[in-house]
């Protein structure tokens, strides 16, 4: 199935179909000069694939993490992209998570001010959420995100089949976005976490969580107003990640973070409870014990500090999420 | 006189005024953060008069020339950014000419994907041409705007007053962009340098140059197409930049360089010599003798190579000038 994100002239494909990746040129003008960018992480195997239908390919292989996202890798991309003369009409290739996506994304929106990109998300996070909408950045300071740009994709090809290899942890991390997703816009995606085994239906939560994204994305390419709500969860969960994330030995991966994070955004106390029992259904602890001081720290931070005031995401019913201004010091409330 | 750049939700002011940069609270909200972007080239009493009229800003001062187009020198504002908690709602402003205009915007533009952008041209180079459109980059490997993005300014401030203070050989360097500008779009413009004295009638010059530039970007802001025109003299101008310019001694500067680049592509020899005594009439020498191999080299990096072809501009008579698609072995012709 092919979802067409719309926005004006920089509207995309999205390729949503198990087998996908082994067919590239069906979707994309796979003779340019590439540059697949992926990591340690990302079996061999699937590189080989990937990298086999791109004849003028160059591959390029980062550590895996979030260590990736930095200036100095950042740097040594828009270098190779340089050493091997790439210009606007040739492409980079990101295969891999939202790391990968956002690292890779940055250097093609950067590289003379803008070439080619497609994205090959490969897990369960970036297929269902990072890979679409034309966010990509890198940190800094321990700040995620921190440096970046609006930037869209030419293409986005998601191939579920890639998730078989995928730690079980991460596949569970990424369907947190997925809970979030339906909580935000999709009652009936929210009440499969309810009712069903979401691994039995992975391509129909991929599929509805894309479409909420996309409806959002549509209406608000750079954040102005409505994309905000896809931060649900993410206010908290970023904090979260300062201390426990990429800097603080990796208790955390990015949807367990969001997960901790969604519930206090939740109005009532029932569908609260019902959210938590969702996430623990698929394996994720949204209580999960922290430093509030410490969170709250690094919260002040966050990109959507708007001077004084912050804006948060809280949610009604589920497929009714709001925006809310509040004082930034009263975010400390919203924590454990 | 304020002159408004069309282009939708991202259209902004440039207000041409000399006196203006004493009281910019008349076009601005100075009262937010502002980290003002200075190099030791610009007269102290005018960063202070600048700085004195933000309760909340910070001064960063760099050291003039190319090699602050630098990643180095990119990710310290961005950490600087980082470490004074700039929000969205903050801003960037520039305080010099096309360097730090192009430095500082590209910080702007990629800190939190993008914050305020204010900038004030101090040189006729950028008053002229570089301060408004919207190209921000850094340089790599010694090759001119390889890293950055297109972002708008919210208000661009060009006030004559500036020049003053300006090295002549800096002032006739940026008025070449505006023979340029005369060239590509107002043969009236273009015969102000055949008839008139440039220094009596600058504030015309500036008004005018801005036009050309206004009306191109506003039909074309990414240069897909239209916008390539501005680029008359540059293929040839970046090659000798790169041989003579920011890595091999400053033996040109930029407009300078632009001047060097014009000739070639002027359809003509009765107009190729009127060109060139205009030039030469605003003391800048186009006939400055170069390594025609080593500038062939440095132009086949060029951004604007796209495949086996390049596009280059023509002009036909003054104000009327035409793109031209031509193989990049060609440009070896160009050359002396």
């Amino acid at each position: 199935m092919v979802l067409t994100m719309e926005l004006g002239d920089k509207g995309y494909d999205i390729v949503v179909e198990r087998g996908a990746l082994r067919e590239l040129a069906r979707y994309m003008d796979t003779g340019r000069r590439a540059l697949i960018v992926t990591d340690d992480g990302v079996p061999a195997a699937l590189a080989g694939v990937v990298s086999a239908q791109f004849p003028r390919g160059t591959v390029v292989t980062v550590g895996m993490g979030e260590g990736a996202k930095s200036f100095p890798v950042f740097q040594m991309l828009c270098e190779k992209l340089l050493e091997l003369h790439f210009t606007k009409s040739d492409v980079v290739v990101a295969l891999g998570g939202g790391v990968i996506g956002d690292l890779a994304g940055f250097a093609a929106a950067s590289f003379m001010r803008g070439i080619g990109f497609v994205n090959l998300p490969t897990t369960t996070l970036s297929q269902i959420d990072s890979s679409i909408g034309g966010k990509v950045a890198i940190n800094l300071g321990g700040v995620k995100n921190c440096v970046g740009a609006f930037y869209q994709p030419e293409l986005v090809v998601v191939d579920a089949d890639t998730l078989s290899t995928l730690p079980e942890r991460h596949r569970r991390n990424g369907l947190v976005e997925a809970v979030k997703a339906g909580l935000i816009g999709d009652s009936g995606l929210f009440g499969l976490f309810e009712s069903e085994d979401p691994a039995r239906c992975l391509d129909e939560i991929i599929l509805r969580s894309l479409a909420v994204k996309k409806a959002i994305v549509e209406q608000d390419e750079r954040e102005q107003g409505l994309r905000r709500l896809l931060n649900l969860g993410h206010t908290v969960g970023h904090g979260l990640e300062g201390v426990y994330g990429l800097d603080g030995g990796g208790a955390l991966l990015h949807g367990e973070a969001v997960a901790v994070g969604l519930l206090p955004m939740i109005d009532g106390k029932e569908l609260r409870e019902r959210t938590a029992a969702a996430l623990r259904r698929l394996g994720v602890n949204p209580a999960f014990p922290y430093d509030a001081d410490r969170v709250y720290e690094v919260m002040t931070f966050d990109k959507k500090n708007r001077g004084g005031t912050i804006s948060i995401v809280r949610v009604r019913e589920p497929g009714e999420a709001y925006l809310k201004e509040i004082p930034v010091e009263e975010l400390r409330g919203y924590l454990q």
